[in-house]
C-alpha cells in the first residue's frame, strides 16, 4: 500500500456469474464472469475516471480470490485484502439472469459465510486509510455479518478522526435484511457519515422520510448532521443538499445493456469529480453521465474514461440543469 | 407410461437450427440447437407450469431422436414415442433466421418424410389418453401426411370416448396445404373437437368466418357444437366463448427477444390453469402471462414457471380486464 | 415417484463451473455449467444404459436445484429430492479447471452448507427405494454433515431391511475428512454394504488394507462380509471377488477429453449390466466399457449409449480378458 | 478478368475487428473478423442484387489478404486485385465498437501505409474497366496516399474515355484530412464524375454548399456539370436530380443491429438498379430498401437478396413517395 | 460459365453440422456449419492449389443452397448449378459428431430426396465440361438416385467425347448402397474412367479384388483399361500405376484435428499438381501433402495453399520415396 | 512510479489475435486477444511468481494502448509506459495461427511504425530503474528502429552505472533483420549485459559460435565478460555458466497447449527465482518450470504461480539434474 490515494472504499465483491441474454439459470450451459460488489464498482469507477483508489476486503488465497484481484487492478485499482485460508473460506457468487419485460432481471446471492464475513481491521493495510481523501463503503457491509458491522465502524470512526470525508451509499438489500434492522444499523453508522447517498424509495421504505426528495434531503440532513445528502429518484434524476442548497440533475437517456451497478457508477462519478476539485453541481453532472455510460456496457463495472463522460456532459445529449 | 396423466399432446417435434441474431443463413457458420413443435411446446409449458403432461410422437431412434426426449423430459415432460429405423427415417429440421424489421423472421422448413409421417395409433401407448384430462393437437398434424391425419382423428375420437376434453390450436400453415384443403380438414376434425383456439386472421381467411373476435367465436361454436372456443387476435388479446358467456383478456407488454411459440405458451397457460381448477377467465389470464412471458426467452419452449406468471398477473405490469 | 425402479442412488449433486480447455480461474471471463456428482453420476449413467434409476437428494427450491433437476431428468432419471428454501439454503458447486501435464487438473469445492447437509429421511420418497433392486450411494455423503452420516445410515439399513442390494463405493475424498475420520465411518456404515468399490490406493491409504489387489478384495471381504467387492487400480484394471472367485478386467484404451466421472461411470456400467442379469465379469466389461467411453464425453456424465458400450465390447478395440 | 462487367469498384479494404455487443476494445477478449471498405460494400452489395461487379485494390500476398479476397468472393464479387509483398506491405485493419447511447459507436482505423497507399494503374487489369457500365469509388479512395490519389484520377479518366458511367461518393473522413484539402481533390476529380452522392451536411461543411437538399443539388449540377446528384440527409430520405428533375425517397423504419455500411447499401441499391434498367425513382427506393436491410444485419456488407428489397419495396412497411 | 477450366467436377454438397469437441449429438446446444461434399471438396482444394475448377449440381434456391455456393466461391470455385424449387426441392445435411477412441467419429447423413437427385445434364452448363482438362465425380453420386447415375454416365461419356481426363474416386458409402449394388453400378461406370483412386479395402470387400495394393492396381488397370490407379491404403501410403509403372508415396505425418475430406484433399492436391504438368510421383506427393495438411484444419475443406504444400514436401518432415 | 522495484522490462507489447483451434486466419470470424510480447511477458511471468516488476514502453493513448495496460496490471505488474497521440500513432499487433504437424504455427507481425518505435529514455520513468535489481531487454527491441536501439543502450548503460544487474535476451528475429546487422547491434550491447539468454542454435547461426552448448557459454563469457551465460537447446534442456561453474537442467515434460511464450517463461521463472535470493541451479529448475507450465496455457503470458512452480519441481514429474 504504497503511493497517494484519493479514495479508499471497503466492501464485498463477489463473483457475477450470468446467462447469455435470452436463456435461463434453469437451462444455461454457459455461464459470463465477472467481479461484482458494490464498494468495488465505486473503486473501479472512480479509478478509471482519474482517482488513485484502494479496495480494502478479505478474499480466499484461491485462484477466485485472486481473480478478483486481478479484474479490479487491471482497472488501476489498489487493493488491500486480507487473505483467508482457501480450505475454510470461500468467495461469495451471484448469479444474474437478465430478463425483459414482464420477466425483470434476477438476482440469486450465494453470499453466506464468504470470507469477507471474518474480516477485522487489523488484517487491512488501515494505513492508507489515514492518507486518503475520501473513504466509501455502502449499506451491504455492516449487513454481511457482526463482525463486518463492527469493522465498518471501527474503518468509518478510524477515517473520522484521520479527516478523511466519509461517503455512505445506504444500498438496503432486503435479502440481507429487514428494513427495522437496517434503519437501526444504518442510525448508528450515520454519526460517522458525511456524505450520504439515498434512493428516495429507501429513504421512505426504510428510513420512514416522508416528503419529497428535498424535503428527504433537508429532513436527513438535520436529522445526523450530513454535510452533504444526496438522493435519487430513478428517472427524476437526483437532487443533492449541501450547505442549505439544492442542486439538482436530470438523467442522461441510455440505451440500457446492462443495468446493474448504475448506482455504483453514479457514485463514482461523484466522488472522482469531487476528488478532482468540482463543485457539487459538477460532481452530480460526472455522476448521471457515468451512470448513463454504465448501462450500456456490460458487467458491474464502468469501464468508462474521463473522455467518454466529457462527451455526455458537453454532448447534444445532455440534459440541461 | 406410467402414472397421473393431465394432458396428452400429439405432433411432430423438430430440430430448430438458428443462427445468432444479426447473422443471416446465407453466411453464419455456427447455428443454435433447440427442439420446437406446436405440441410439445404446449406439453412443456404446460408440464412447467405443473400439469403432468405426456407428448405422443415418432421419432428416428437415433442421437438426434433421443436428442429431442433429452430436451422434453428436462422439462418434465413424459414422452410416448414411437421409434422408427433410423436408417430409413428421419427427423424434420427448420431453420429459423431472426430478422428485425424491414427484414422480418425468415423461417425454412425441412420437414418432409419425417418419422412421424408414418405414425399409427398402434405404436403409441394410448392407455395415457384414456386417462387423461386433456388431449390436445395441432392443425399442423393432420397435414403432414394421411397417416398423421388418421392418426388425428383415432386419437381424437378415442380421446372423445374416454371423457377426455380434446383442444385443438388451428394453426394454419401455408406451407403445408392451401385454405381449401385445410378447411375441409379441419371441419371434419371438428366434431372431435371441443374447444378451439383459433387465431381471428385464420378464421376469417381460412375458415371463411366474418365479424370481429366475438362474432367468430359464437358462429364457430354454433356451427361445430364447441364447448370452448378463444379466438386470438394479436396485440388485441384474445376472447374466449364459454356457455354463451364472452371473456376478454388483454396483452402483457413484452420485451420481445423470441417471438416463435408464443401462441403454444398461451395454450399451455390457458390448459395448465384449466387443469388446476381455474376459470375461463383465469385461463386467459395466465395464458397472456405466458405468452408474455415466452417473449423474453430463447427458443420454442416457454421456460417459465408458475412464479413468473403469478408474478405478471399480480404484477403492476398486469393488464386489468 | 410412481413406476418400477431398479436403483435409487442418493447423494449430493452440485454446479460444475469449468473455464475453456487453456483457460485457467485466475482469469478465465466463462465458464461452461454442468450437473456433477457421484451418486447422480452414477444414476445419469446406468438410467442411459437402460436401467430406471431414481436419484434421492435435497436441493434448493431455486432455478439452480431446478437446473439440476433438469439436467438429470434430461438423461432419464426420476428425482426423489426434497426442496429447500432459496432463502436460507443453498446449492454446492465446484470449479474445475482442466490442465495438461505438468499442471494437472485443479479442483475447488465451494460445497460447505448446501442443502444437502440438512436431509432427513423423512423428507425423501423412501418407498421407491423398497421396490428396488439396487441402492448405491458412496463415501461422500456421510462426509458432508452429520445429518447425512446419519441418513446414509437409515437409508442403508431400511434398503437392506427390504432386501435391496446395497452398493458403496469408497470415493474418499481428502478435502472433507482425514484418513482416520473416514475409516471410523466407513467401518461403520460397511455392515450394511453388500457390494464395495474401492480403489487399490484407498484401501491401502485409508483402509488400512495391504497387499494387491486380490489379497484386498479377500480381506476386505472377510472382514466385513460384502457379497462383492471390486478394487480398481487405475491404468491396469479391475479386479472383483464375488463368492470366492476373481474377475479380472483390463481398460479400454481412451483418448481423455474430461477424466473427472471416470469412476462413476465404471460403478454405473457395473450396475447396469448387473440389473440387466449380466454376469459379473460382463459387468466388469461394461464396468471398463463405459468408463473409457466417458473419458472421451465433457462433464461429468457419462453420455453414452448401450450401443456405445456393445461397440466397445466387441469391438477391435476390446482388451481380452 | 473474363466475363461481362456491370460495375467495377475500385479502393481500400480493411480487416473489421469488433468486440461483442455491451463490451469495450479496452477490455475485450475476442473480436470478431470481418472485410469492410466503402468501395467493395458497394461491389458487394451490388453482385448480391444482381450486377456482375469488379473490385480493384491492392493487398499483401498473405492470409490477411487472401481472406479479403474470399469473403468478396463469397458474395459473387470478381476481383481484379494486385498483390504486394507480404514482407513488406499490410493490411488495413479497423476497430469497431458498438455502443447506445451515450456513448455512441467508436471507430479507431489503423490504416496507415496499408498496402493500396502504392496501387498504380498499371498493377490493376483495366480491362475490364473499358467494358463496363459503372465505375464507383469515394472521396476515401484519394484522401489514402498521394498515388491513390493520382490512380483514382486516372481511373475515373480511362472509364470516362471509356464511356463508363462514373459514380463517386463524397464519404468525407474527417480523420483521413481536413475540409478544405478535401475539397480542393473533390473538386479537381469532380470533372471526372458523372454520378455524385453526397451527405447534406458534408455538402453544406465540405463543399461548402448552402440551402436545403433540392438547392443544393441543383448548386452541385450546375456548377460541375453531374448528370445526377443524390443527396442523402439521414432520417429525412433522399434526393436525386437529373435532367432537372427532382426525385424524393423517404426512408424505410428499420430496427438497426449495426449501422456501418447503411450508405454504401444506398449506393449499391441504387445502382444495381440502374444497371438493371430502373428509372431514378426506382433506383432511390431499392437504394433505401438496401439500405434499411443492412441495418438489421451484422457487418459492414449488405447481406441481403433481390427479394429481400422487393420484400421491403412492396411490403406494408413501404413508405410512399 | 465462361473463362479457363481446368476442373470440372459433380456431386453432392450438404451442410455439415457438429458439436463442439467433447460434446454429443444428444445434449448439444450449437453446431458448426460448413459445407461439405466429396466433389466440392476436391474442387476446393484444387482450386486453392491453382486449378480453375467448377462444381456442378443442382440445389435449392434458397439461402441454403446460397450459402452452400457462397462458401465454396469464397475458395475460388466457379459454380455452375441448376437451381430447385425452394419450396419442393431440399438440401442434404450430415451431422458429424468427433469422438475420441474407443468412441470414434460418428456421422449420420439426411441426404434423401437433396434436390440433386432430380439433376439432368440438360440442367447443368456442360458447355465448361467440354473445355475442361478433367472431369472429376465420385462412387456417392451414382447412388444418390437413378436420376443422378444417368446423369453421372452422360456427363462422363460426353466428357470422353471431349478428350477430357475422367477421374472417379470409389468412396463406397454402405451406407447407400449394399457392395453388391455398387459393384455393379461401379462396373459399368469404369468404361467411362481414366484415372480411378480407391482405397485397397474397398478394393478388396466391394470391387472383390485380391492381393496387396500393387496386384488390384495391375489387376484394375487390366480389368478395366484404365489409364491410371491410384490404391490407397491408409497409414501405410498409396501406390500409383501408369503405364505399367508402379510409384509409392508414404504418409506425412499429422496432427489430426478432423479426418473428414483427407482422401478428398489426397485427390485435390493429385488433380492439381497434374494439371500444373507434374508426373505423377509428384503429384502422388501433392495427394499425400494435401491430405496430411487437411488434417489440421476444421471442416471438409482442405483449406491450404501451393506455399503449405510446398513446405510440407521440402520440409524436414517429409517422407522420402 | 511509487515503491520498491525488483525488476525492470522495456520493450514492445502487441496485441496478439488468433483464431480458434483448427481454423485459419484465411476464413476465421473471430479472432482471440490478447497482449504478448517477450519483455512484458517476461514481466508478468515474475510478477505473478512474486517480483516487483515494472514494465517500460510507449502506447498509443487509446483504448487499445490501455487494453494492454490493463492486462499486463491484472497480473500485478505495473507500467511506466509513454503516451503517443492517438491519431498520429499506432499499436502493434500480430497475427497467431496455431497449426499441428506438418502445418507449424504461423506468425504475421504487423508492427511497423508503432508507437515504440519513437520512444526516447526521457519519455520513461527511469528513477523506477535506477532502484532496481534486475533490468531485463531482448534482442527484439533494439531491432524495431534506431530510435529503440538508442534508447536500448541508453537504459542498459543507465541500469549498469546504477549497479542494476542487466539480463538480455537475444530473441533473434528473421522477420526484422539478417544475421550479421543483428549480430552487430548484439555485440554492441553486449558490453551493458550481465546476464545473457541465448538460445544454442542462435549462438550457432547469428553469433556464429561453434560446438555444444557448454563450449558456446564459456566462448561467450570469455568474449564478452557476461558475468552469466545461460544457453537453452529446446527439449535438452538448458545450461548456464556463471563463475566458471556450469550448471545443467532438463525439461519437464508438458502437454503444449500453446508454445508461444515459453521462452520468456523460462526468463521470468529464473529472474524471479534469482530475485527471491535463489542460486543459479535453483533458478534454472525455476525456469524450466515456468516453461512447462506456461505451455499448458493459452496466450502469450505465464498464467501461473508460485505454488504450481512449486509442484513441478517437487512433483514425480520432476527430471533429477
Amino acid at each position: 500500500m504504497v503511493g497517494v490515494t484519493d479514495l479508499v472504499t471497503f466492501g464485498e465483491t463477489m463473483l457475477r456469474l450470468s446467462p447469455p441474454r435470452g436463456e435461463r439459470l434453469e437451462t444455461t450451459e454457459a455461464l459470463d464472469v465477472q467481479a461484482g460488489g458494490a464498494e468495488s464498482n465505486v473503486a473501479v469507477g472512480a479509478a478509471r475516471l482519474g482517482a488513485d483508489a484502494v479496495w480494502f476486503s478479505k478474499l480466499p488465497d484461491s485462484p477466485l480470490g485472486r481473480r478478483v484481484i486481478g479484474e479490479l487492478r487491471s482497472h488501476g485499482v489498489r487493493t488491500g485484502v486480507a487473505w483467508a485460508d482457501p480450505e475454510t473460506s470461500r468467495l461469495g457468487t451471484y448469479y444474474l439472469e437478465h430478463g425483459g419485460e414482464p420477466r425483470g432481471t434476477n438476482v440469486i446471492y450465494d453470499r453466506a459465510d464468504a470470507a469477507i464475513t471474518t474480516v477485522t481491521p487489523a488484517e487491512l493495510p488501515t494505513g492508507a486509510l489515514e492518507s486518503a481523501d475520501y473513504f466509501h463503503t455502502t449499506g451491504i457491509t455492516p449487513a454481511l455479518s457482526d463482525r463486518t458491522a463492527e469493522t465498518t465502524t471501527t474503518l468509518l470512526r478510524a477515517a473520522g478522526e484521520a479527516g478523511v470525508t466519509r461517503s455512505f451509499d445506504l444500498n438496503y438489500r432486503a435479502k440481507l435484511w429487514d428494513p427495522e434492522t437496517a434503519r437501526a444499523a444504518y442510525e448508528e453508522l450515520f454519526e460517522h457519515v458525511d456524505t450520504l447517498f439515498v434512493p428516495r424509495r429507501d429513504a421512505r421504505e426504510v428510513l420512514d422520510r416522508e416528503g419529497d426528495a428535498v424535503e428527504i434531503a433537508h429532513g436527513l440532513a438535520s436529522a445526523f448532521d450530513f454535510e452533504t445528502v444526496v438522493v435519487t429518484r430513478g428517472t427524476e434524476g437526483a437532487v443533492a443538499l449541501r450547505d442549505g442548497e439544492i442542486y439538482e440533475q436530470g438523467v442522461f437517456e441510455a440505451d440500457t445493456h446492462d443495468a446493474i451497478g448504475t448506482g455504483d457508477a453514479f457514485v463514482a462519478g461523484y466522488l472522482a469529480k469531487r476528488l478532482d476539485g468540482g463543485e457539487i453541481g459538477d460532481a452530480l453532472e460526472w455522476a448521471a453521465a457515468a451512470a448513463a455510460l454504465k448501462r450500456t456496457v456490460d458487467g458491474d463495472l464502468a469501464v468508462i474514461t474521463p473522455g467518454d463522460v466529457e462527451s455526455v456532459v458537453d454532448g447534444p445529449g445532455g440534459i440541461d440543469r
